[in-house]
């Protein structure tokens, strides 16, 4: 572990697809060992997948993730497929690996898992380059990357892991396949301008460890710095005391969403305001859709069905958002006969037309498209999908007064 | 990893030392896995100590040092040991394992090491607790107990890692062992009241990763969070429209050292300056000692030998303080004719007498009790010891202005 790494969920995550044995690992290595440093190995269990870290030159830091076989059919094997499954909602871009020695190697018939998951990930919208790994072990790869152009239109990438041929043309095929938007990326652009005065409402009471701040606290600080912005942190009880200290009312306050009620009472006439788990609601899911979620919540029936999906596994803190105090806002705005089902982590149910709603936390330990992949799911079951952030402002009756990237 | 603990150099270090097979690693399972949750585990290599981070119920955040047995004899064994000794020099509070196995049961001769341990550790101002381990694999644990209080005058803790016998006793035997000091320490306490309006100057072009502040930056705007202080942040380049946005003067700044001279000559009057890496010099290090030692710097003969310690092992940034600012400013202020040794991490002469000073980073990834292991390395070797930020202040001529805790 290092205190200074990027945080995983800020990287770019490449998935690594294909049957056991097909070379995933050692091209893992051989790409994070040979011309980078492996910055951080988390080793995985028997059944999830192993994410390593790096920076690569010319696209910046970013997590493989190695997954198990498609085949696996040890006792854990339907588990560890399972989560294969999970591990393709994370990936920004697919290496799909091929190998001539699963069958007569010039033919198909071993790599047909691998072209029906190169079909499954592009349907999703997921750019997938199919690579042919272990190409010094035989010398049928130019025979199967021409059966391979012949079924998905795009040439694959020959690679050995032992010789590092191909190593160079992969690294270029990933940076050709960066999606469009992801550098451009921004927690805040949408809500403020560079070398805006900005305020932080930060309250410490329950939330990170000694000597820390969370997360999404550091990330926009860090931005707002790089953004130039002049920056003012302060808990909530001393707001009052930071805005007489200021020369003129900040451009923009940004509060934790737990403090909304008592920040917008005293918000300076002119500023606009936000919550961190509103930003983060943009930057890693859908707004028009939370936002719009968000407006039904007041008008659920009585004995609505509310499920709050929080990302992080910790144990409850006292006076927990996600299992104390959104679901005592909820009972007191809606009524006691609402029911408030809670998952933790990487459960979601698979079916969720039992809910009304779906209420996420800002997902910080979660990366976009992991997000986005809930959000597809909400849609295509006809449930709205919205944020914590959001669904207090909408409780408390203030949404129309909070600021939401790309929303009006 | 998790993002949201609190850092290592900030746990509460205990270290654990015995011979091989007197129990370390079970008992620290059975410490860390009977009643609490173990919140991150990094594990060892063959040489390097193993750390284990969790909350104890009443101290908070500790990292237990599981370390190789004093009588490893492996091939590894001399490195093994080396190490050992390294880990007690992190070490706050030491458990010392001796057990009945280790010869005919009720005497200490299998025991020799562990009580010159004990002795060691003890004339290095170490508490060091005497644990019987694996009681229950014997009755002879009762007049063993009698033969170490008879040798050291302290009554040892009987434990079972298997059975959990005794582990309550041992961990309020630890907090009954906690320095004075370790819930008092405090960043920021001398250099501001609570309350004061704090504005902190933290360039982020070349420091941390996307997404990141580094962690000085972090642990101090955390304490003055928790202080109640008003804080303003803002990049070098914006502290004069930040001084502009304020109604009155800000009580203090703190900035990053390496922007110094800027931030001292736009200094309004009144308002105090310090620098994170001075107030880490402070908390983890001899204040009083560093600002001595920095006077010194401007008057070392033409030829002097400066070594310069830092604790990352990152790989060397372009315009790295450590590698290349520091010692840029050093020949510039010095003359060509010095010479500037680097070391990194855990390396440190056993021998100091060749140089004319030391100058150490920070410190922000090593626990006090490691930094002051060094100071008193170089105060039993006669060499003066500075920190980065105090050699820069007194290489620029400004180090009368640096509010420095603990000195004044």
């Amino acid at each position: 572990m290092s205190l200074n790494d990027t945080p995983r969920a800020m990287r770019l995550h490449i998935g690594l697809f294909g049957r056991r044995n097909s070379g995933k690992s050692s091209l893992i290595n051989a790409l994070t060992g040979q011309h980078v440093a492996t910055v951080s190995d988390v080793p995985g269990t028997t059944t999830d997948p192993v994410y390593k870290s790096m920076e690569i030159h010319g696209i910046g830091p970013v997590v493989f993730i190695d997954t198990a076989g498609f085949d696996d059919s040890g006792s854990l094997g339907a588990l560890r497929v399972e989560r294969t499954r999970d591990a393709a909602k994370e990936t920004d871009i697919a290496l799909v690996l091929l190998s001539t020695g699963l069958d007569d190697g010039a033919g198909a018939a071993g790599n047909e898992d691998a072209f029906r998951w190169l079909e499954q990930l592009k349907r999703r919208g997921v750019p997938a380059i199919s690579v042919i790994s272990r190409i010094d072990e035989s010398t049928a790869a130019a025979s199967l990357a021409q059966v391979i152009e012949a079924r998905t239109g795009e040439r694959p990438v020959l690679v050995s892991a032992a010789t590092g041929e191909g190593l160079a043309a992969l690294r270029a095929e990933i940076a050709r396949h960066l999606p469009e938007d992801y550098r451009a990326r921004s927690i805040t652009a949408e809500v403020c301008e560079s070398g805006d005065a900005v305020l932080l409402v930060m309250p410490q009471d329950i939330q990170a460890p000694k000597g820390r701040l969370i997360l999404p606290q550091v990330q926009t600080l860090r931005e707002l710095l790089d953004r130039k912005c002049l920056v003012s942190c302060c808990t909530t009880d001393c707001l009052p005391a930071m805005l007489a200290s200021m020369a003129k009312a900040p451009d923009l306050v940004i509060t934790d969403s737990q403090a909304f009620r008592t920040v917008h009472a005293l918000l300076p006439a002119g500023c606009r305001l936000t919550s961190f788990s509103v930003l983060f609601a943009a930057f890693k899911g859908d707004a028009p859709f939370f936002a719009e979620s968000a407006r039904l919540l007041r008008a659920l029936p009585a004995n609505a069905k509310i499920l709050i999906a929080e990302a992080c596994t910790h144990k409850p803190l006292r006076e927990d958002i996600g299992r104390v105090k959104l679901p005592r806002l909820l009972k007191k705005v809606l009524g006691d006969a609402i029911t408030v089902t809670v998952t933790a982590g990487r459960d979601f149910p698979e079916d969720l037309t039992p809910f009304d709603i779906v209420i996420h936390c800002g997902a910080c330990m979660f990366n976009r498209a992991y997000v986005m992949s809930r959000v597809a799911a909400c849609r295509s079951a006809h449930v709205p999908m919205t944020n914590y952030g959001m669904a207090i402002a909408a409780l408390l009756g203030i949404l129309d007064d909070v600021a939401i990237p790309g929303v009006d």
